[in-house]
């Protein structure tokens, strides 16, 4: 294992290092009769020969749906985590993208008043973002992400050539948050990554990772629990979730954040905290990372769209809010008004990004 | 207001209270607009008034059941405090025993990763042990208290008054925590608190609630996550949860915990670590806090009996832990063997305790 960075969480420091094969993650997950693999069943069934070391018992395949990480299907998954004998000296390790994450550090948060897990990130997404943070978040029926905790892994390992089997979507949606971290960092580093948003160099994007894990602990590290500047990770995400609930999950979640910005830096724009020339710049580097998903928002109703908006978690005392821009590095969390202010600009955004 | 005691808690330090009235708790809360009370059902029967100022959508009843605080259960619970505006800025406010305790604090733990919430324990048990301390539990179907997280009320309120309205078994009952705490003190206090054990004199379970909070505190202070010391506040609780599951909880919980404290003497005295005297005047001492449900147990199956044993969440490596006793404050945490060792008494017990 080669150690890559060291988050200092408020609950215990941990470590995100590199490992060469899904093999030696296996082998270095603990006694087996402790240790449980819960993994994304796409990544079992590309690569069977990876978990052959492990018995079929505690080997758990998870669907990567929204549903799997719902309130409803985790009494299945708990029930059958302790029916095969997990107890409070257990280690989960969970090995695939967000929603395998989600699932098994909810899982782990609530077993036995939580056991020990690792997480190995299989998607871009997740190796770039959501791997570090400590954030679970589990949808309730038609609720999405109004559950959760903060569980952070005792280790996140990047197992190498994991992104390499991945769907080129997939690699381009991940970029969307990559690009969101370095735009967040400024001029300079919003420079550095425009001719680098490329997802066809596997060697280039675990570049791009450790850099977008390397700003993203700043972040955290210095507001775990998303009480202030944190709060600034989500530039894109107010618009983003709704955008993907409107398309009933259509866009994936790094190119919706990616439309999110680019719908965001509108807002911001008719405010007169960005020029026009930013927005233009913004959707020249982003289009390339959504297009042509962007389309599927044609078809969404505006309803829909402020429904989901008025839902998000930041909303707290009946305000709705989001993360404006007045350049590379200069977000701020602002009050929007959904109907008078955000709604009438919807239209004119879809014709833009087209 | 009256403070009583802080609990110097590892996520942050809380108050134990005492407030003149149902309706003062509800004054105190907060902006009602942002406020939830969970009472339980029964009080709010008995005390219809005292909650006469909460909207009826900001008021949830809860039945005292096993059920309620079920995984199961707690979908439909989240989701109308989801429906009815609970946000982050939200504050749930538990009224009543353990199980609206339990599901409460569950609640609030996994709600949008958690928000605030206070406690009033109107229970014995929960106001001289449960109500400090941290600990949620949550059922998972046949799975008794396997889910659970750490999650203090950010406040503790003890009504004044509100022990004179439970039925004296319930008192009895959470004598036997108060039985236990001044055993594992020492023999000061369990010679103190021998003369003391009356559920008929409301003045006295004040006090000894206070006693019963500060030994308490020391423990959950040295050891919150119940990784060592705090692990002989069990004593008692491997056989009385046993004894609760396999009579299908006929047994209070207090009242199988002092059932649970004698099992634990007489397997003591078989290994030699107490004398037969101890254990005689313990039934001497605990009996009238039991009587007559130990009758309970001569239906009991030992077969069931074992299992649950085998199922306790204190149960590492294959091993069953139980907490043994040398006399008053002399207790310990050892494996025990169940089929040898443990099994063969219960026979005898049963007899002895009738």
């Amino acid at each position: 294992m080669r150690p890559l960075l060291t988050v200092r969480s408020g609950l215990g420091p941990y470590e995100v290092v590199r490992v060469p094969s899904f093999e030696a993650l296996v082998a270095a997950a603990g006694p087996p009769e402790r240790t449980w693999f819960v993994v994304d069943e796409g990544l079992l069934r590309a690569r069977p020969d990876a978990f052959a070391a492990v018995a079929p018992e505690r080997l758990v395949p998870l669907a990567s749906t929204e549903h799997t990480k719902s309130f409803e299907a985790l009494g299945p998954l708990l029930d059958g985590l302790l029916g095969s004998g997990v107890r409070r000296d257990a280690r989960l390790v969970a090995v695939g993208g967000g929603i395998c994450q989600d699932t098994v550090g909810f899982a782990a948060s609530i077993l036995m008043r939580g056991v020990d897990w690792w997480f190995a990130p299989t998607t871009l997404l997740a190796q770039a973002d959501s791997c570090i943070g400590a954030k679970t978040s589990i949808n309730l029926g038609a609720r999405k992400n109004q559950l959760g905790t903060f569980n952070a892994p005792s280790r996140v390992l990047l197992v190498d050539g994991a992104l390499l089997t991945l769907p080129a979507d997939q690699r381009r949606s991940g970029l969307g948050e990559v690009a969101k971290f370095h735009l967040l960092e400024g001029e300079a580093s919003w420079g550095w990554i425009q001719e680098r948003l490329r997802w066809d160099d596997v060697g280039l994007l675990d570049e791009l990772v450790e850099r977008s894990l390397t700003i993203k602990r700043r972040y955290i590290e210095e507001d775990e629990f998303d009480r202030g500047v944190r709060n600034l990770l989500n530039h894109g995400h107010t618009f983003g979730h709704a955008f993907e609930a409107a398309t009933r999950f259509a866009i994936p979640h790094g190119m919706a954040v990616a439309l999110g910005m680019c719908f965001a830096a509108r807002v911001s724009e008719r405010r007169g905290l960005c020029s026009p020339a930013h927005c233009d710049e913004l959707l020249h580097v982003l289009r390339p990372l959504f297009h042509p998903f962007q389309h599927a928002l044609a078809d969404a109703s505006g309803e829909e769209l402020l429904r989901a908006m008025g839902t998000d978690k930041k909303n707290v005392g009946g305000k709705t809010y989001a993360i404006l821009t007045r350049g590379p590095g200069r977000m701020e969390k602002t009050a929007v008004d959904l109907a008078g202010e955000v709604a009438p600009l919807f239209g004119d955004f879809v014709r833009w990004v087209a």
